[in-house]
């Protein structure tokens, strides 16, 4: 050889990165190859089964594989890619503890950065839905599962309550449904421990864009499976999807509302924002590439696979986005990779699918296998042999078989495991009509209007009096935050209405540090109180309040 | 009876407080007394177990046991405690998802609400330590942990490597030995899994104020724990404590500084902020009780256990803050509120406790049970025998059994089960001397000086010329944010400087809702510009180079 090593450098670890490294770390020597896998995490999560999550009938991290023990040889760089810069073969990665970003050349790239979450043009979702797509993901929505349930216990407004245990998934694809076949499981399961919710009913609706559930599968058994959910108590809402969303209500296309404090949205995709700005070739959102998975117009330098790749087989079939088709593709990509380098034959994506299967929770499975049809409990056992089977190393294997035996024996785990307090400044949305706070609240976060207009209000012997209307740029709720006492009028949505929220946490902060932020905020209390009618009034509720 | 059942309200879910509720579960009947427990989260740490997590012998949430199982009839209310009122036996509970307070009555009231760490007069500390008490700072410790591993292997300067691979532990007490033990056996354990850390050496450090560690056990055996600590590569600093900190740095009193990204600290504690403004009597920062565990002038209404009071025996004996002593509390405790409401015997409180025991890692231990002292592996058996069989419950018992099996048969678990990403407006501390952002850097905060001063330095051609002095309360590193390039000068602390971060993200956000906040800095910007000499060079890093 006499060379140095080839540098190939993979992005993304999902199924179709990490299975590209450990193929390339079988094929090409060390001395032929080094090999490095930038991933955000440095796991791997085994996705199938990732809702089980939820319910906590598979530990945590379980259903992930550490990277550094899948593909020894692969240097892992655990933050993002910023940029990939083509034509000078370098991937700009981003800053660690220092302030400095990470640049790779590479003589061979792989991109294989699945997609992301996107609700642009969708108001209200970015703020309100839950994804379902990493680890964290799962954690946050257990968490969340659990502290609705915990307030629904304390509560004593019936409709509020019905609100917290109201849970809406939207899209109707495998991973919805799988998820809440778990979710509805793990209520079921842990509702009895709350005292005053065992023989509260709660609601979990699915809503699905198409006619029925699981297009990915056969009508008879996206049939079988409806059935089987709504004899589980889920509602599914066909020929609809969400539209938008607040923090107390998902409203879907056609004008339905659901009043719930859960909401999952797992769809839509699209691409990451660093393949967006990409210069190459795309269609429908993804990379172009031919069928031996190499990037459009770089063929032989650059390959794309897994769900961020619009891949056709040899036979010209478009390839669906799971687990099963990434793995033939790295194995297609670390070949023609290896050939690229030392010469050799080269492959061509050909793999047609086995077949599909999607969990329906406890003791139910949809399976279509080798063209047979299979459901209910064989499926579902056959579903969880397949998995098991295909997950590495004893180790995943022999915990995942623990886990699931101590599930069948034990009630499912009841702790929520949160780490982060819910600080920092965020975005909400709010729907004309929509209460943001009320008269006789606290006073916990300070708003500043983007969008949309509110009206202040006081409430006094049960009628409302209308004090101001507010617009784009203006606040509210500053008063009760720096008085420390309770709101003394309500806000109201007058139509759609984007809103920075800062919390009081850190408004005190910024005050305190940067007068010129805590003055524009007292500059408009005054501003209130010597205005004309209607501010006179508001005045009411500001600076003469305070101490 | 005939009577309503009275309210009794337990505040703290720690042993103390969840082991009162199972005990008046069992005394009182329904229709003599309801039971609420208010607990910040719904499970009950196995504290003696928690280091564990570190490593990841024990799974997540087999350190914990959900309340609602361990005390079935008790109401649960996962919220924080606010205010208590002891005059009218009311207390205030913190907001749920809509920003109003609950209030409880009483009729009795436990109060065990542990205590909380305090660096009140230690520099830094707050910013950087992080405490080990909940199962979220264990979480938080191993998923540090994870990171400082990948940073460090991604790392080409030694010195920065080297300070990524230090590890340091205020206190050296159980639960600091604990801890370094585990942290210890952990970055062991998993480092043959990073290419470029296999070989290379970390360091663990215990800082003590003490002339020994294990102050809770006789000398005999903790020379023989610091034997075996010091066998595993741990440093035992002796006399000498924790001063200050900066993200860089631990400086301890003596004035020796271990530069470090890893400063965990298991000392020093104080009551929490709802019982430091309780009207009653207190000592030595705990609440003051007599031998039936009654808060002093509330007697037969209120009573106090567990870390937060300041119990004696019988015989006149100071109550450790342990779990056995806990719990043994709490069988008083409940007793005696029996006996309040319905009459009785009352009981007093004159345990002594049965021994004390500390694990040192993998296959050690040290122990002192009924006046017998063990160490090494027949104490560590014996450890994990005695809290296992202390574990409530089949269901726990069972997996902690199977985790520690597993572990033994398996790598440690490498996964970062990372939540929540880093933002949000935060403090910092600095040292004089220290660097806050090199020219150069990327411009990801805007700083905020509280206190102290810094200089700000341009690096050209080897040689650096200062431009300015800034101090309390004049901001830099705004440019760099609002151009989106690299830092073009150097900032230096000239003396101790305490400043808040505004990450870019929250910067941008607030910049584009609050004119008056982005204008701050313009403004700032300008008068750089147009200013004196040393001014005019401040503008060549400021607008001058706006786009």
């Amino acid at each position: 050889m006499g060379t140095d090593p080839k540098h190939i450098v993979i992005l993304g670890g999902g199924f179709a990165g990490v299975y590209t490294a450990r193929y390339l770390e079988k094929l090409l020597p060390p001395e032929q190859a080094s090999i490095t896998l930038v991933n955000r995490e440095n796991y791997w999560v085994y996705q199938p089964m990732l809702p089980e999550v939820i319910s906590g009938s598979i530990g945590l991290t379980n259903v992930v594989s550490p990277i550094r023990r899948f593909c020894p040889r692969t240097n892992l760089v655990m933050r993002d890619v910023e940029d990939i810069d083509l034509r000078n073969q370098v991937v700009t990665i981003s800053p660690g503890f220092l302030p400095r970003q990470l640049e790779l050349k590479y003589d061979r790239l792989v991109i294989a950065l699945g997609n992301v979450t996107n609700f642009y043009g969708m108001p209200g979702l970015i703020e309100n839905a839950l994804p379902f797509r990493t680890l964290a993901d799962a954690m946050v929505l257990r968490n969340h599962l659990i502290h609705v349930l915990e307030e629904a216990d304390v509560e004593e407004n019936p409709e509020q309550r019905r609100k917290l245990l109201t849970f809406v998934v939207g899209g109707g694809g495998f991973s919805g449904v799988e998820v809440m076949a778990e979710l509805n499981d793990f209520v079921h399961a842990v509702k009895k421990n709350y005292l005053r919710l065992r023989h509260e009913p709660h609601r979990c609706v699915i809503v699905q864009a198409g006619d029925r559930i699981l297009p990915e599968m056969s009508e008879h058994l996206a049939v079988f499976a409806q059935k089987i959910l709504r004899k589980r108590g889920v509602e599914i809402l066909l020929n609809d999807r969400l539209f938008s969303a607040t923090s107390e209500r998902a409203i879907l296309k056609s004008g339905t509302e659901i009043p719930c404090k859960t909401l999952i949205s797992t769809v839509p995709s699209a691409l990451p924002p660093v393949l967006q700005k990409l210069d190459c070739a795309k269609e429908r959102g993804r990379l172009v590439v031919n069928t031996a998975l190499e990037l459009k117009d770089w063929e032989g330098r650059v390959w794309a696979l897994g769900d961020c790749a619009s891949i056709k087989t040899v036979a010209g079939k478009a390839v669906p986005p799971t687990a099963q088709h990434a793995i033939r593709e790295a194995t297609a990509a670390a070949i023609n990779i290896a050939a690229s380098l030392r010469g050799g034959k080269r492959a061509e994506f050909a793999f047609e699918g086995l077949g599909t299967l999607g969990s329906l929770g406890h003791g139910a499975a949809v399976a279509q296998i080798f063209g047979i049809k299979l459901s209910g409990l064989v499926a579902w056992f056959l579903w969880r042999c397949i998995y098991l089977m295909k997950m590495p190393g004893w180790n995943r294997k022999i915990r995942i078989s623990t886990d699931w035996l101590l599930h069948m024996l034990f009630p499912p785990e009841l702790a929520q495991t949160k780490v982060a307090l819910e600080y920092g400044i965020k975005n909400q949305h709010f729907e004309g009509g929509d209460i943001v706070f009320r008269q006789g609240d606290l006073g916990d976060n300070v708003y500043v209007i983007q969008e949309g207009e509110c009206e202040v209000l006081r409430e006094k012997d049960g009628s409302q009096e209308l004090l101001a209307t507010l617009g784009r740029g203006e606040y509210f709720g500053e008063m009760a935050v720096l008085s420390d006492r309770t709101r003394n009028a309500t806000i109201r949505a007058r139509s759609a209405m984007n809103v920075l929220i800062i919390p009081k946490h850190d408004f005190n902060k910024l005050r305190e540090s940067v007068p010129a932020f805590g003055e524009a905020f007292s500059e408009l209390a005054k501003g209130r109180a010597v205005g004309g009618p209607a501010h006179s009034s508001i005045g009411a509720l500001s600076t003469q309040e305070l101490p």
